[in-house]
């Protein structure tokens, strides 16, 4: 091999090196955002599902029936209970959507007369989605401090989605974007 | 004072001491009751606002709109979500209910369309009641192995409405007395 050929195929050789650096680096990152939301970049925090409960809610409409219940990591328990505004950084909100069910055991007994007859019990059937808030003011100044995600069976939305998130939660501006107040 | 006297004077003295004693005792006694459920001598276990989420439903029917949600403390929890049967002594199942109010600020956002035009959002108004069932299945072995408690506002309900309880329960016996099932 001359001179010239060795410095071509070192050049190959590097050029090779660096795609496959390259090319590792944007499969790892694409492995990352197949479970982060777009935009925001929040995956799903663990243990989400044993935080506190801050209030429930039912939701109704043409097809949509949904039993729904807000839940918040420490920081934001501290805060909603405390009527906290603006909520701190580091406050997470989860909200939690089931399709509702009519529980045919409770009916039963419900329609025994006590304590009250016709009464009809809903009770949380399938999940539908869960929704996050993140608070960090610095990182998502541009959406009054708050990430949003959104996942249905473990995986997040599209951007399209996400991307009502905020101008939905900006008629809240008021109690920092949060609709969801504390059941005492 | 001669000796017969004395005597009086000392029977009269003790008898006094003795009312006295049993007054002291049976007041704390009455002060106790008064926080506590009658027949299962239940009271509002602290902190239970703060366990976590076993599940959420609604109740409706005639004049009755509620939204519920059912917290455990950790005994609880842990077989719910084990699906433990039966419960273990020690668990502790709180149901919180509020009667539904439509939430304007809600409203207002769905009226837009999305995520769905003509949606209504019901939040937890004021508290109706909160109930608990303890697990002791020595102490509670008449009911199931369950103790029953309800409280409006602090104060435990009659002992007319605690008789009620574990009737109602009774259709559930498959599942250890227990309607709710975890949320998932």
């Amino acid at each position: 091999m001359d001179r010239r050929s060795f410095v071509i195929v070192l050049l190959i050789t590097a050029v090779a090196m660096v795609a496959g650096a390259v090319a590792t680096v944007i499969s790892a990152s694409a492995q990352v955002d197949a479970d982060a939301a777009p935009i925001y970049g929040i995956k799903i925090p663990p243990g989400y599902r044993d935080w506190r409960l801050i209030s429930v809610n039912h939701l109704a409409g043409g097809n949509v029936k949904q039993v729904r219940a807000q839940l918040g990591n420490d920081i934001a328990t501290k805060a909603f209970q405390e009527g906290q505004f603006p909520f701190p950084d580091g406050t997470i909100i989860a909200a939690l959507h089931w399709n509702e069910a009519l529980s045919d055991e409770n009916n039963a007994v419900l329609a025994t007369g006590f304590p009250g007859a016709g009464l009809q019990s809903f009770v949380a059937g399938a999940a539908v989605n869960v929704q996050f808030m993140v608070k960090d003011s610095k990182q998502y100044a541009a959406t009054g401090g708050w990430g949003f995600a959104d996942f249905t069976s473990g995986k997040p939305g599209n951007e399209a989605l996400h991307k009502t998130c905020f101008p939905c939660h900006e008629p809240a501006k008021a109690r920092d974007y949060v609709f969801t107040r504390y059941a005492r």
